[in-house]
């Protein structure tokens, strides 16, 4: 969690005069202060992160957006922006008494292009129901992830979420063409160009992708939407280890890498707990009780015309070959191919409702880290070996005065460590699962461990889910001085005051003296 | 052209002192003051843009970049970054009297890691330098263009540039990991990372893709490297219209669109100019004078080994088939699929020499516009109708004293305007061939008229060029002006002094007078 949260900062505290300024803006139906709309936007979905503000805004325009901004950056009261409240950092909800600025109301798709490929949308959609309006006209959303039926997509922008199909689509960075964003003292950048290509002057949109809502609020978005697939298969192989794993994901680059869309893995416990826990949830591969599985969804995009384009069943034809070979190679142990798209949707849920399941279990240690492909599980069996060895210590010497209180009053033999993720992006979801809840000594096992050996191997200590309020301390391990000063530098260009989202992604300067750039 | 030069701002004149300083650095031979040296340094390769540099710096690391960078700092001497000098809108050269920072001596392709798809190298590492050494290991670069033997790395990332496979892996803002750059005080951002993903904190290095050299110098980059396809086949075909074109191209993507790396696209007089000024050059399909033509490479990927991978024998059956269908349905008049690679190459080369063919020509006007894809041949069709107007024009009222000098004085029917581009990107190059040189006159018939019928459509006045010299007072027909003095604020932060690359990109301040972000 990183340790206490930040003190108050210097801002301004919400008066009736604010108030009525907001009430002026959006209509009193707009400026919520009921306990029931501040609860809900107070604090994130797993109820690790919980803060305090006493007024939610609900804009429905961007010149609303701008209107707010300019009155708090005119009088200093910090906001937060905050879109479906999917976040795992605590970076969409406020710490102390910032404003919440709850995007639902902007969620309007504004253009489809099938010719062009392309979408242009409000920042509050709904990742889900774009993809809705996009299936319609062929297409689909450039991302895909497991809380897209809440998640908005100026959220996932701003945290720059990677998801499920990044093997195929790529990163935002790439696949995300304009934005409109409302910056601190209320200036709006139009930067909605729906061009595959803009080469003049800086790529100022490219901040705002993953700046977590600190540079600026995105109020619209432009982005490449890639054609629909017509079909698209789904496999489960279990491995026999975790050097299997990689082997299949080198093996389906070269044989499936054209139709790859996504390649996952997951450990033998992650199952374990979506099988106990999940109703409905069944061993894809009974017979084998193997250590890892790998997921690939690979598309066919043919109109099935035989003019030129692959038909379903040549495609899964193919599919059904690679995992044959597999096996018969001994990379994989078994495999198993969706019958259709029932059976599809089942296998993709064992890796999708991993997280899902973990919550209905209790407390969880989320960590998210990007590492060297065939090191990433290491990291996994390390942090078990450091709980295993606090457990035995603490037993053999609970005596002993130099066993800290905290060690020692956690159960860990009812902690878990799973380790699933994105394999073939290199990152890897560690999480660790409390179901008695969130305790000092078992985050004291964990950080800054799980950091420093990320840092260790030039990882990445967030590969997606952002820093929010959980890692600005930890920044460090990923990015040296001189690029976090830059960042604090191109923060105040666009946010001088420091309103935008405080607390969140930089670390707090040690020393007033401002070094160099 | 974009007018006059910007005058000579206010820098340092370099001494003797600097040159003892420099060479103190980097050794005697590395600080060139001979002509040649400079001749070559100091003019661009079309011969269009010039400046006056007393000194060429060849420095082998980064350090000595970072050093020559503090000292010209300290000194408040500009810097102009160089890399390969193939830039097609002056930014590469001097304006005035820049020091000119050579990189082709860091030329050292680093790393090469075929499970993670990833390489880094030096900036100075010539394309097609990089592509030889990572089709050893069976990969490619995620990019490839034209100039690829002389341009650079560096100079690739600096200019975002785009070419011919942008369909397939999207602009380098996705493929680009990390970057070393070194910004005007000589600080060295390492944003060097070979990860698919990293959310910590913004993404600095997107600044640098793209800004020209204006924000700091790319000394080091680490960019995705895909698996080389084990094969490739290119279709041309004939077809009546540009409508027709964009039918093909809509064709191509619901068809061939898992397959599809490159949709290209010229007109006949681009044809008719190669095949009458390169030897070896012949008419792809001699029955027909068709009006344009479509260029398609698609890739296969798989080992064909039968073990779930295409072979590609079975890639040209399908490419073969989606010709056919398309001459079936009149999209196409008629169409040829390369029989091996040495008549896939030929084709290519139909596309890919225009602007060689192009510059043994003579003088070219060159415009590189993204616009809608329906809407990108109306505007060759319009430059060709002010020509021909104001050819009549100047006809008609040679001796009337209102026509200008300017316009009777250059010769029009030896002016030749061509269409051709990357239709898959919608990115148009409209080239003016005036053999017989430069004209005020005939750049006036061309600007800013191609510029603002461009922001008419929404369109971008550069799609992958860059601004460089030629285009910073046209910035505002692609980008408003908060947006641009947001660059300018950012320019500050990298480069208080504002030596790096100056008179590009960013136009001047209108007045001193600092507006509000």
């Amino acid at each position: 969690m990183g340790g206490d949260p930040a003190p108050r900062g210097d801002f301004a505290v919400l008066t009736d005069a604010d108030l009525a300024a907001f009430r002026e803006i959006l209509g009193d139906d707009n400026v919520r202060t009921d306990a029931r709309s501040l609860d809900a936007c107070n604090e994130d979905w797993m109820r690790k992160y919980r803060g305090n503000a006493g007024v939610l805004l609900l804009p429905a325009r961007t010149s609303q957006v701008s209107a707010i901004l300019r009155h708090c950056n005119a009088r200093g009261l910090a906001v937060v922006p905050q879109g479906g409240n999917t976040g795992l950092v605590g970076g969409g909800v406020p710490v102390h008494d910032e404003i919440v600025l709850g995007m639902r109301r902007m969620n309007a798709v504004l253009s489809v292009d099938p010719v062009a490929g392309t979408v242009v949308c409000e920042a509050g959609c709904v990742l889900e129901d774009l993809e809705h309006a996009l299936n319609a006209r062929g297409m689909t959303a450039p991302l895909d992830l497991g809380a897209k039926g809440r998640c908005q997509i100026g959220g996932n922008v701003s945290t720059n979420a990677g998801g499920l199909r990044l093997v195929r689509h790529g990163s935002l960075h790439g696949s995300v063409l304009g934005l409109e964003v409302v910056t601190a003292d209320g200036t709006v950048l139009d930067l909605v160009r729906t061009l595959r290509k803009d080469n003049t002057g800086y790529d100022l949109k490219q901040l705002f992708i993953g700046a977590e809502g600190t540079l600026g609020v995105v109020t619209k978005v432009a982005m490449l939407a890639p054609r629909k697939p017509t079909g698209v298969d789904v496999a489960v192989c279990a491995v026999g280890s975790f050097a299997d794993a990689v082997a299949a994901l080198r093996d389906a680059r070269t044989k499936l890498g054209d139709c790859l869309q996504a390649f996952e893995f997951f450990d033998r416990a992650s199952l374990e707990l979506v099988l106990s826990t999940l109703r409905g949830a069944r061993d894809p591969l009974p017979k084998t009780k193997a250590p890892f599985y790998v997921v690939t969804e690979t598309a066919v995009f043919g109109d099935g015309s035989g003019k030129g384009s692959v038909t379903h069943r040549a495609a899964r034809r193919r599919v059904r070959a690679w995992v044959r070979s597999l096996r018969k190679r001994g990379v994989a142990i078994d495999g198993v191919v969706g019958e259709d798209a029932k059976h599809a949707s089942a296998l993709w849920n064992l890796r999708e409702r991993i997280s899902v399941a973990l919550k209905h279990a209790g407390a969880v240690y989320k960590y998210d880290v990007s590492l060297p492909t065939e090191r990433m599980y290491d990291l996994v069996v390390e942090t078990r070996n450091r709980l295993a060895a606090s457990t035995s210590a603490s037993t053999s010497t609970s005596t002993s005065a130099s066993t800290s209180a905290a060690s020692t009053s956690f159960d860990a033999s009812k902690v878990s460590v799973l380790g699933y993720g994105h394999l073939g992006d290199g990152n890897l979801h560690l999480n660790v699962s409390s179901p008695d809840g969130y305790h000092p000594g078992l985050e004291a096992i964990l950080e800054p461990f799980v950091y420093q050996w990320t840092a260790e191997q030039r990882g990445s200590i967030s590969a997606e889910h952002g820093v929010g309020a959980m890692k600005p301390r930890e920044l460090a391990h990923s990015k040296d001085e001189a690029s976090i000063e830059a960042m604090r530098r191109v923060k105040e260009v666009f946010d001088p005051r420091g309103i935008l989202n405080p607390y969140k992604v930089l670390p707090p300067r040690l020393t007033e003296h401002r070094s160099k750039l």
